[in-house]
């Protein structure tokens, strides 16, 4: 191993032990509270340090928010590779992304707040984010089609109407605003919208 | 009719120019822009006047954001009250609530603020539009259930699916979010969401 591998190899270290460290910072004092000085200094790094790593406050929050929905696409990801029919698993995929959710942001508002400031400022991570959830939710449904579990069609239509059906759980500002509002559970929708996979066409 | 019910009418009258003029203020210069002197003003009253009425800016907002929400509810209940099958009927309440939300929410940014102003401050005006439109969309689903166009089951569940499942095309902030963003077209996500209004229970 060269030394440039390394140094590289320590570089990749330092960004992640920021991340976790903001991560930590956001999830106790929320956002806004937090300052770089506040990360450097539980870090034992000067403010200059991080900046070598993150250029502001939004990047390194950009990097946190990233990491949880990584952390989101490996759990269904991990479903969808399992052995069996289509439907459990994106039932299952479903309802994880349910309780992930919620854990990130009902039940805590220092981490909605994190996630509300990724919504508006950073929409470019969100995007990579929805098309890595969305290219894994395609697979299942495409496979579904394939082995003739879901009506034939376009697995990518298919796949973008479930998950645009389930916007209501999928959706920070939604999960928030309908929690305790009248409307259909996330079974009963579910359920829903995999007799819209099932069944082709028109009457 | 006795002197009472003639004030009594008059009052109604200058609280609908109240609220008609706040809406061309709204309209043209925007919620935060439109001072109550301003609405006085062109209605040649002293804002005392108007306060007789309206005790706050918010509760003429309200009052103007709950006026567009009944024109939506007129023209969906209309198309409700029509003869023939339940899902043509659907359909095209529909595509009517998408045409006339998207000239209030997309077309008008001044439109839009006041909308979200309604959204964030007046929860229970919003509530009540959606009680009623709630109800306008389960009467055409137990009609199609009753008739045997749509399968078995709860119509209220049912039409709380259909209305939830395309609350992508209806909720004021996803229809501005999600302009540009790949998905399903109204279209596309109102025939995914009627084949599992056809389609009843388990496979």
């Amino acid at each position: 191993m060269s030394f440039g591998a390394l140094a590289t190899h320590s570089e990749t270290d330092t960004r992640t032990r920021i991340v976790e460290t903001a991560e930590k910072f956001f999830r106790h004092i929320g956002y806004q509270k937090t300052t770089v000085a506040d990360i450097a200094k539980a870090l034992r790094m000067s403010p200059a340090n991080i900046y070598r790593f993150f250029e502001s406050k939004k990047a390194i929050n950009e990097a946190v928010a990233e990491r949880l929905m990584r952390q989101v696409e490996d759990a269904i990801g991990a479903i969808a590779d399992e052995p069996g029919p289509a439907e459990p698993r994106l039932r299952r995929m479903i309802l994880t992304m349910c309780s992930m959710n919620a854990a990130l942001y009902t039940d805590s508002v220092q981490m909605h707040e994190m996630v509300e400031h990724a919504l508006s400022e950073s929409w470019g991570v969100v995007h990579g984010h929805l098309e890595r959830k969305g290219s894994i939710f395609t697979r299942v449904v495409r496979e579904g089609i394939e082995s003739g579990e879901f009506a034939p069609g376009d697995p990518t239509l298919a796949s973008h109407c479930l998950q645009t059906a389930l916007i209501r759980f999928f959706h920070p500002a939604l999960i928030v605003q309908c929690a305790g509002e009248p409307g259909p559970t996330v079974d009963e929708l579910t359920e829903f919208a995999l007799r819209a996979l099932r069944h082709g066409g028109a009457a």
